[in-house]
């Protein structure tokens, strides 16, 4: 070691680079290969270092893998909430992960710079998706496709700063519902509405409400306020920031960093505070600056006409008009909503919750036509659920729980109590597997009884069939219960059946 | 348009870059707006190009989105496989999309260029993941895993030349099933073919067969032919193409491209013709050159016990020895697989397809230990089934068939045959949804009764619930079977028991 400070930068460079270098391909990993040492610049040194390579495994910032215990989490949730897409009529649809770079530049305001970009490897320019939605928008021009109610499921990444410990990845699951189509207003809008409390209601996550505006109410707020037209998205991205930041720093961003006037921002101010029912929207109504704009006095003519569908739907108690909302990205062109939980889900002992959003989404009559060569338009609604904070939530409450999944379904362990039963045991699981029946055995040849019950035990298998010398001889299989230890003595013939039984009856 | 041609070939450029711009954030995308025309260099020749913009929509080549009718038999396959992954006791996992690029390199062999990298955005070099077993192993010893049985279903990327004709994309689905751990020889290798065997004939693509060989037994052969320790690796992957290329193209290769002495390819040409059952495995241990080998004896040793197993699972007839497999990719280190469709599933008229391999796998007892700074190692082994090419198969099947499916699952359509309506199908859907059932309507404020039943016969919407101002005086509902167009009137308040009766008899 002490040879290595004597070493000139470069020739440490060269060298700590063949240390972190993975071991090549025919190298077992132990000890690295011949061929590698031959490439060393300074083989006598590298030698001991090599049989001790300093690397370090790692996967992507922000990044994470799934283990079982997630995935099982996770397809619970992503059940719930695709049937509740497939009961209002959507089809499923997928795009690929990444999209021309083109396609997704300047979409996403002030957000684009977060865009995973692949590298120019003699072809397009590619670029990791973003959201869903633009994907969508792309592809319906792309098909000339007038009219479709579809979801999608799928990941999105953005290179944004992870904070693992509030849930937030930059891999991320995205499960989207949209409704694309000319319709008579406020109908699709309305079901979008119902579909995330639908959601939240069947996740029972506690009570949630859904704040609602409209980009037009925005805009036409921002003008009524003296907002230069130049400014809107700009000024709208420091609102969208109120559910994080207090009012006084959404200020002094609009003031200091956007060059507002401290008595636009003041007037803003006064509009922000503004939520409630639909008597707010008639009060707006009467706001002797909001009136005087066309834009705005459409949105809330919107808002009047969403709120009484929404009161036949039955859900007008859980919305609340919201002149806070703004909502980040730019495609939005007139209703947004996002739905946050009311109270985060405290048992005893519990660490309060912070998880912002849980759904999302609004109309973005826009974004199409901006694929579309000619300009056609295809008016769009739709909703994305977080599904990642959500996760997040159902995670940390069972782990307060102290509950516990099964990861695998297994319904039947196959054991023996003698040596050079392997090849009965192999018999009999094919008999299971082939009749449908999910069942698993010890890879061993001579396994021990107690560690083949041991493992049904640990891993939840509800039944074990045990087959030996004397079940041999007489032709018979006993089945045995892990919970009660009861166990039964069938006919080897009827095995699929009374297992089947027992199935049924659990 | 003349004065274009009078201009430099920068200013060309700029023009041409300009016109192929997408429309900023806020432009609706019929006119391109103003803030982009200011930055024109030559604004006036522009503006006449600005109304109708030269871009094409696009997807990344080798990519394709997946409509709704694709997805619908991509869920019936991948149902298939996965709960046949789940029977054999199979716990769910996920990974990244990206890897650390040093995670993925010297894996794959000659296949690595085909990686894609993202950009150097100013942090970790990552690449897009190239299979689910690299990642697999990653995890494995990222997490200290010694024995786990996993599945995993997601896409992965390779810069392949796209032929979109035989179905094969740059991006596409992968389903691994994989056992780690210490066990006793074979067991778990005979599970892999098991399964393997259960989800195709489950699928039922018609006759297949699975090629087997072993890594020992390939280099044995290598080695008892006399090709250089050093080449082992190029000339498996040209042996690899055996199925897709000729014997004389395949020497040609290994004889002018990397170099083996024709004597020497000859001697493997005599082997690679040979395919069998056990009897070839007992063949082969007269073998005067392979019996000289200690790794190819080995090989057999294995593949004897495998026989023996594959016969108890009932498989043995479904299996080839075959001395031409040696699979491409540089991680096995085992017994290797590949399975083949027999006979393409030729109907009247149906062109013959040529889909090569369905599922392969195999043993790769060192990859673990390639990502373990100690080197320790976990024995793998395991299959990915080709669930894009059986996709394809299906996929054309049904198109010769004339076979069509339903893309949505709808089992209620909430109709009016008048006017102002609305409000009633509103608040009629809203018990259905809530009942659970599956229910749509048309959002229109009065739509047409014809338009309503069409919309239902060509999505196949099996039942019409339908009010009107009768029905609502009356108090009840029609209920409409849309294939046999009987309508029975029912009590309002049983319409949800009424629709679930109707529901659960079809």
């Amino acid at each position: 070691m002490p040879l290595l400070g004597l070493l000139p930068r470069r020739a440490w460079a060269a060298l700590l680079s063949q240390l972190l270098r993975p071991p090549c391909a025919s190298c077992t990993g132990a000890v690295r290969c011949q061929s590698q040492v031959a490439e060393a610049v300074l083989t006598s040194q590298l030698k001991a270092h090599q049989e001790k390579p300093n690397f370090v495994i790692k996967i992507p910032k922000g990044t994470r893998d799934l283990s079982p215990q997630h995935m099982v989490v996770r397809e619970k949730i992503l059940d719930l909430v695709i049937s509740c897409f497939k009961r209002h009529g959507a089809k499923g649809m997928d795009t690929p992960a990444f999209e021309l770079k083109e396609t997704l530049t300047e979409k996403y305001g002030e957000d684009s710079g977060l865009m995973y970009d692949l590298k120019d490897q003699g072809g397009e320019l590619l670029s990791l998706r973003y959201d869903l939605t633009v994907p969508f928008a792309r592809y319906l021009a792309m098909n000339k496709v007038k009219k479709m109610k579809r979801y999608h499921v799928g990941k999105v990444w953005r290179r944004e700063s992870p904070s693992i410990v509030q849930g937030r990845y930059r891999e991320f699951c995205q499960c989207d519902f949209d409704i694309a189509g000319q319709f008579d207003p406020m109908i699709p809008d309305a079901e979008c509405l119902k579909i995330i409390c639908e959601i939240l209601s069947g996740l029972q996550l506690g009570d949630f409400l859904i704040k609602v505006n409209d980009r037009r109410i925005v805009d036409g707020m921002f003008a009524a306020c003296g907002v230069p037209e130049s400014k809107f998205r700009a000024i709208c991205s420091s609102i969208d920031k109120l559910d994080k930041m207090a009012w006084k720093d959404v200020r002094h961003e609009m003031v200091a960093k956007k060059g507002l006037a401290p008595e636009v921002a003041d007037r803003i101010g006064d509009y922000v505070q503004c939520h409630g029912g639909v008597s707010l929207v008639e009060q707006m109504f009467q706001d002797p600056r909001l009136s005087q704009n066309k834009q705005a006095l459409e949105g809330l003519e919107d808002l009047k006409l969403l709120f009484e569908y929404l009161t036949l739907f039955g859900i007008a108690e859980k919305i609340s008009f919201d002149l806070s909302l703004a909502r980040g990205l730019d495609y939005y062109t007139g209703v947004i909503y996002e739905a946050v939980l009311l109270q985060t889900p405290t048992q005893a002992g519990e660490e309060p919750l912070n998880v912002g959003s849980v759904a999302a989404g609004g109309r973005y009559d826009g974004l199409v036509g901006m694929f579309d060569p000619k300009g056609h338009k295809v008016p769009c609604v739709g909703l994305s659920i977080g599904v990642e904070r959500i996760f997040y939530i159902v995670e940390q409450r069972m782990k307060t729980k102290g509950e516990k999944v099964r990861t695998t379904e297994t319904q039947v362990f196959v054991a023996t109590p003698q040596k050079n039963f392997l090849q009965e045991r192999l018999k009999l699981i094919t008999e299971l597997w082939d009749a449908g029946i999910k069942a698993e055995m010890l890879y061993k040849n001579n396994p021990k009884l107690l560690t083949q019950l041991h493992y049904c035990e640990s891993t939840g298998i509800p039944l074990v069939v045990i087959i030996g010398e004397q079940e041999l001889k007489e032709g018979i299989i006993k089945i045995r219960s892990v919970a009660s230890r009861e166990e039964v003595a069938i006919k080897r013939e009827n095995l699929v059946a009374e297992i089947q039984k027992r199935l049924s009856e659990s």
